[in-house]
């Protein structure tokens, strides 16, 4: 399987990303080379998952601002910033896609005085420590978190946050990696996540190659599996996260995270410390896209609904903190999840 | 559009019934002239919802003993017991499949002395009236429980439990249709229900035409539209519901149920008493009926799980007696929902 992600610059540069409304059926890589095609990737949901698409609209300023090396570094800097915001306009609820744009940006600004060419230099090597710290945040996220996944243990995850939807081995799905390394026997249930299937079709396909055991089922069927006494820990990922800990994550979440506390079952979300927005304060203030009546109207393949009703479509909700036992970040287990705990990590931090 | 089902019967006799694997793409009528093909329609749910396979398998129970109208009287009896049992193989979980076979059999056993012409006409009349009696049931639920349907509620349903699942309008939809009658203004959400989308297919297409403002959502978007106080009242179906008022119904009810208990929502059942057994306990002696692997896998459409992960597909799940806030019967609101009240329903019956 291709890399989720790759960037390859010599003369010409290009960012390779593995098409992931294709999967499971055809592993094909679509290559961007303008920032209106990663644009339009992100967009599309080629690529998705927070920190994935963070890191790729990285790589797309690096590739919006490439004809402006030549440019005055006032025209430079001024062109990092049309493309930028035009990045960031791709989707709305993911933070990790404006936070690498910034941190991108913010590190070519403490350059300004070099002209633009040494600008566009900072630039892209900012953009690969992105991409090369997501690898190891990842990697922390899973040691961070694995401890929680019990031998014997029936996990349950909604949508995908896997190496599908990072630069790494993912943040839900990095315990579950770290996990099986341990040698911890476990079986994890995908919800299929409606409307766009991806814990059917990334999900279930990531982790049945890593030899971890895989049961997808619809969305509707986890409350009575957590009944049933099959589920002993709920973990997802998140896709921004609020000062007081309030989670958005793919639309689903919130349900499962309410009947995971009617059965008393642990509810973790992991996630990197990108993914929080502490300038808003709670889970109100979180934008949450709405997407096209027709991906429920007529899916990934035929039409259902007839065209005389209405079809909802919110990609994502926001779970409150109250709801969530700990969030799984980098720097450790952040439980209980609140306002003041949060603030900590993030001056432990420094 | 056709009717649910349709019972012809001159020289010939036939059961017609919508092809509801169809809708809403195709109207088309699939003719039964034995046992086997109404057996194979309950089986591949061109017919489905409790109270309709109940009428069609009655009907189905004439069809299979047509033959056997020229036989002795012990030898019709046999085939009519031979015939019942096949045909309550069809599908396990729905109580009303056996009640109408064993109701039409008991009409005809009451009159054993007949010779056996005259027994298959009692029969018919018995399977007519089990048919007629459902419309004139359907249209007491729906007096019954209208007034739980306030002015400008937000009304969510799961499955389909309308016209399309009965021979008159409904069980929960039948709510839904008398207080349009009666002038209240109100939105429906429609669960799509997957796998097998009978919300998105059906009850969108049935409350649209009724001129009902409905609305589909995916499964797991219920949750956050409670949250978001756009649902005041959840009214579903049954299949089955136990001495002390457990209900099986269509997967994802469970989960809807709790997500309503969660957010205070008043949560109904509207079932006729036909769907009541009495002879099991509670919601655990309650058989469940697994589906095929592909359902979810492949779809209607297409393939969505690699063939390497494992897919979980039962067709109902149990909501405990404790969830549920009241059943709507044709005999009134059963409420609190307790087994001495459920007793005391069925004495008064007599």
């Amino acid at each position: 399987m291709p890399a989720t992600i790759e960037w390859k610059c010599g003369g010409e540069c290009e960012l390779r990303l593995l098409d992931q409304t294709l999967l499971p059926q055809r592993v094909e890589v679509r290559v961007c080379t303008s920032a209106e095609e990663v644009w339009e990737a992100i967009r599309c949901l080629c690529v998705r998952g927070a920190p994935a698409i963070g890191v790729a609209a990285a790589f797309g300023l690096c590739l919006g601002t490439k004809s402006a090396r030549g440019a005055s570094t006032g025209e430079f800097l001024r062109k990092i910033q049309e493309v930028g915001e035009y990045l960031c306009s791709s989707r709305p609820t993911a933070v990790n896609l404006s936070w690498a744009v910034n941190r991108a940006m913010a590190a070519v600004r403490k350059e300004a005085g070099d002209e633009s060419e040494r600008l566009w230099q900072i630039l892209s090597a900012e953009a690969c420590a992105i991409a090369r710290e997501d690898v190891e945040t990842c990697r922390q996220i899973g040691e961070n978190g694995a401890h929680l996944i019990r031998d014997r243990a029936g996990v349950l995850t909604h949508c995908n946050a896997g190496a599908l939807a990072t630069a790494g081995s993912g943040t839900a799905l990095a315990l579950m990696y770290e996990a099986k390394q341990r040698g911890v026997s476990f079986s994890v249930f995908a919800d299929e996540t409606r409307p766009l299937l991806q814990g059917a079709r990334l999900t279930a396909l990531e982790l049945s190659a890593a030899g971890i055991d895989v049961t997808v089922l619809c969305d509707n069927m986890a409350a009575s599996l957590m009944a049933a006494g099959r589920v002993q820990l709920v973990v997802v990922g998140a896709d921004r996260i609020a000062a007081n800990g309030d989670v958005a994550n793919k639309i689903g979440t919130y349900g499962a995270a309410v009947a995971a506390r009617y059965h008393g079952i642990p509810f973790y979300v992991a996630a990197p410390l990108s993914t929080f927005d502490l300038s808003i304060a709670d889970g109100a203030g979180i934008p949450i896209e709405q997407r096209a009546e027709d991906e429920i109207r007529v899916g990934r393949h035929g039409r259902s609904v007839p065209d005389s009703a209405s079809c909802y479509n919110p990609a994502f909700d926001v779970t409150p903190a109250e709801l969530i036992t700990g969030i799984v970040c980098e720097l450790g287990v952040l439980e209980p999840v609140t306002a003041e705990n949060i603030r900590k990590i993030f001056a432990a931090r420094g």
